[in-house]
This record gives C-alpha cells, sequence and structure tokens, in this order.
C-alpha cells in the first residue's frame, strides 16, 4: 500500500477500527549524560515536530493503546506509564489543519471521522535512554531525542501537552519512586540525586537527599565501589524491586517537594 | 415531554448533541460536622446510587460540561474542579446494562450511540455543604450526602471512580490549597486541622500542623476569638484569597504528606 492510499484509508475508514473523538498523545521522558530528554517525531507534511500519539480500538484498554504506541516507536515494552491528563480544547485540532496536513500528503478528501473533534489523553512515560531505538511512524520523517530546555516547535496543543506532563511528572516524584526506569542497574548515589535535580529543576541537599532517599526503602547498597574515579569512590546502589513495586502502589513520603514547584518554570 | 419520552430521545437523538463514546462523572465533597461526604443520586431504575455525570456538547469544553452538571445537582457555580483521570475499561457501560436500564423504565430502543462504548473523564469538586441544595435528575428519585466511610452501593464502576477521587484529593492536599470551598469563611485553627485529617484519614501533630500552614502564607489570624467556648478562646482564621489563589497556580509545600498514604485505606 502507498503512503498516499494508506493516509486516504485512514481518513475514510479509520473510524470502523478506532473510537471516535479520541485520542491518546505520548511524552516519552529518558535521562541521559545529566539531561532529560523527551522523544519527538519529525511530522513530514507539518515541519514541526510531534509527541507521538493515536487511536484506540474499539475494544482496547487506553493504556493498552498508550503501550502498543511506544512499543512502535521505542521497540520496549514493559515501560512505565502514567495517566495525566485530557486535553479537550474543542479547536484543539479542527477540519482545517486535517485539510491542510491532506493537500501537503497530496491527498483529497471530503469528509472524514478525522475532521471532527478529538479529546487527547496526555500519558508520560519513563523509559532507559539506552535501550530505546527511536522508529519513526509513516508520515513522520523521523524520531529524535530532545533535551527539554531546548524543544523545537510542535504541531496542534503538543507543546501544552508537554508542559502539563513534566507538572505531573514532578508532583509525582514526591510521592512515588522514580528512578528504575530512567537509570542503569546499578548507580550512585549522586548520580540518582542528578536524576532528581534534573526533573525538578533545583539543587537538593547532598545529605537530606541521601537521608530521605534511605528512609523510603526502595534503594540499597551494593557492596560495590566505582572504580576509577579520582576522589574517594562512591558505593555503588541498587532499587529494591520488592519495596519499589509495593511503592508504586501506596506512595512513598514526600519528601524533595519542600519548596513550591513552579508552574512551567524551565 | 413525558419521562419515557425523554429517555427514548436521549438514545435515539442525543449523540446529534452531545460527542459519542465520552462522559464526565463528578465526585462533589462537602465537609459537614468533622464528616467529609460526597453527593450521590439514587438511579430510580438501577436502584443503585450514581455520581452525578453527564455527556460534552459538541462545541463544549470538558471542564465546562462538569460545571454544567454540577450547577444543575448542586444550584453552585464558581466550585473548585478538578479533573483527575479517564477510566476506559471496554465493559464499563454496556448495551445490555443500557437495555435493563430502559425495559426498567418502559421503553424499547433497538439501536442508540448510547449502547457503544463510552470512556468516562472523572473530576472530583470541592463545595461548601451548607450552601448546596441538591437537586436529583430526571431519571432519580433523589439527590443525598453520604459520609465517605458509609457509602451505598454504585452503579457501574461509579465506586472505583470514589477511590480514585479520593486518592488524588489525598495527593492533592499536599500541593495544592484545600479548604476555601469546604469551611465558612472563617474558622479556627483546629477546625482546619480536623479538615485535613478527615480528609488523610490520620491524626496529625497539632504544633507541627499549624506552623507549617502558617508557613505556607495562604491563612491569616483575624483579632478576633471564638465565643461561648469552655477553654481557652481559639482565634479565628481565614483565606487569604490572593495568596490562596497563587498557590493553586504554583503549589505549596509538601507539608503533611510525610508518611505513606495507604491506597484506599479508609
Amino acid at each position: 500500500m502507498t503512503l498516499e492510499k494508506e493516509i486516504k484509508d485512514h481518513y475514510l475508514y479509520g473510524h470502523k477500527k478506532f473510537l471516535r473523538h479520541i485520542s491518546v498523545d505520548c511524552v516519552i521522558f529518558g535521562f541521559h549524560d545529566n539531561e532529560l530528554k523527551v522523544l519527538l517525531l519529525h511530522a513530514a507534511y507539518a515541519q514541526k515536530w510531534a509527541l507521538p500519539g493515536g487511536f484506540i480500538l474499539k475494544k482496547e484498554l487506553m493504556d493498552e493503546a498508550a503501550k502498543r504506541i511506544l512499543k512502535q516507536r521505542t521497540g520496549l515494552d514493559k515501560i512505565y506509564l502514567q495517566q495525566f491528563h485530557a486535553f479537550s480544547d474543542p479547536e484543539r485540532s479542527t477540519k482545517k489543519m486535517n485539510q491542510q496536513f491532506l493537500k501537503n500528503a497530496g491527498a483529497k478528501i471530503e469528509n472524514s471521522w478525522m475532521f471532527e473533534r478529538f479529546i487527547t489523553v496526555g500519558y508520560y512515560a519513563l523509559v532507559d535512554f539506552t535501550k530505546v531505538i527511536p522508529v519513526a511512524d509513516n508520515i513522520s520523517k523521523s524520531c529524535e531525542w530532545f533535551n527539554i530546555n531546548k524543544l523545537p516547535e510542535m504541531i496542534l496543543d503538543h507543546r501544552n501537552i508537554f508542559n502539563e506532563a513534566l507538572k505531573n511528572l514532578r508532583m509525582q516524584l514526591n510521592f512515588y519512586p522514580v528512578g528504575f526506569n530512567l537509570l542503569a542497574k546499578k548507580f550512585t548515589m549522586p548520580e540518582l540525586q542528578k536524576l532528581y535535580e534534573t526533573i525538578l529543576h533545583k539543587k537538593l541537599d547532598r545529605r537530606n537527599f541521601q537521608r530521605k532517599i534511605m528512609a523510603t526503602g526502595i534503594v540499597k547498597r551494593l557492596n560495590e565501589t566505582k572504580k576509577n574515579v579520582a576522589h574517594k569512590a562512591p558505593y555503588y546502589y541498587t532499587f529494591d524491586i520488592r519495596q519499589y513495586t509495593q511503592a508504586l502502589k501506596t506512595g512513598v513520603a514526600a519528601f524533595v517537594g519542600r519548596r513550591p514547584i513552579k508552574k512551567n518554570g524551565l
């Protein structure tokens, strides 16, 4: 099937497969070189960047739809995924925008379920950067990581969806463990602290951080130190999977959020 | 229009007015006599209780739909409202359930947009109990307050929606000010503490609570004490509207959530 045929098919018959009016969009976070990054698609016909997203099959849970999309874009399953907000502006996606897209793609369609209004549900995902093999979808030129402080221009309301995802991740960080999916299997305490500082966009006190994170019980020290470092060799730590999984259900103490978190405060 | 005609109309032509596949449900919290309460409708044809809910008009923001429903059930506008989760189980509402409802209502319909799958978005609202005049909708016998620890049997997945709302309210309590919509204009520090304790379902230390809540700046002490009390007369306090409104945007310090919050831990 040619791309043009595929697009036409989706616009003309997609509603037989998917629910009308509802989509999901995924904000995929990765941590690398002390930077928090997000995975974006280059929407070929719009010349802008987009969050990976898609539609919900008629008998599919919304979480399953998000997982399917994540799997397609990253090659990974068993990703940590959190639904965070539904975006419902009636003008967030319009017939006009879709017709422009079709025109750029060389297709012409008069009526489509895609011209109707869409409410999109945002999910954020935390992934191991080193394990992701980014794969573009068929309407995108490429799939790339961006430093969250240097984001390119994005389509529709995707920048706002990203902002809300980051705000929610910061709030969640105070109640739920974060890190297992973002760090290597073993890590030093400074590496873990750097992850928290990068997400929260603020400095944390070293001793307080170590005391509080150890008090949660989700991290345990290994009997092994990091080699080839200039100063005193730091110990390696790892997550206690049993306690970590439990904390995902019940929450941990609110241990880093003492000061106000600024909205969109990057 | 008779009720039977109204119901038939909704099943046959509702999709011309509302979006398909999406609804909203509202968990309305009020605080009275040191009890946290929730407003429920007695679904006449199901003989069970239901959260107030409804559908989204074709050009309406989802938040506006929730406000419209709240206004109809409580008589209030300018209510504090928070979207918290979308529920997407394909079996949460089925053709069979709807046909049973229609049968009980004495109507018979073969095909309807209402038989299709619905994803519902949950909102919770915090209201001034004393100002609410509960109004049942046309398919309900009554609209009543229930203590959250003594809930009746509920339709569909409404009990689960309630549980998630409470979990989210507890989490939000650590970041956003709560109380303005739940308490009288002036209140004593023990009254405010009782509200927090009731929502969190745990005892808080009196001096720590007072210190932390004053540190947020959202509360100010009035130069007036409560009359007719047996012991030392406590001061009245009120919310600082400017600071409170600011804190709704930027968050306050995480000041009561030091210990784990148990999931559904009522």
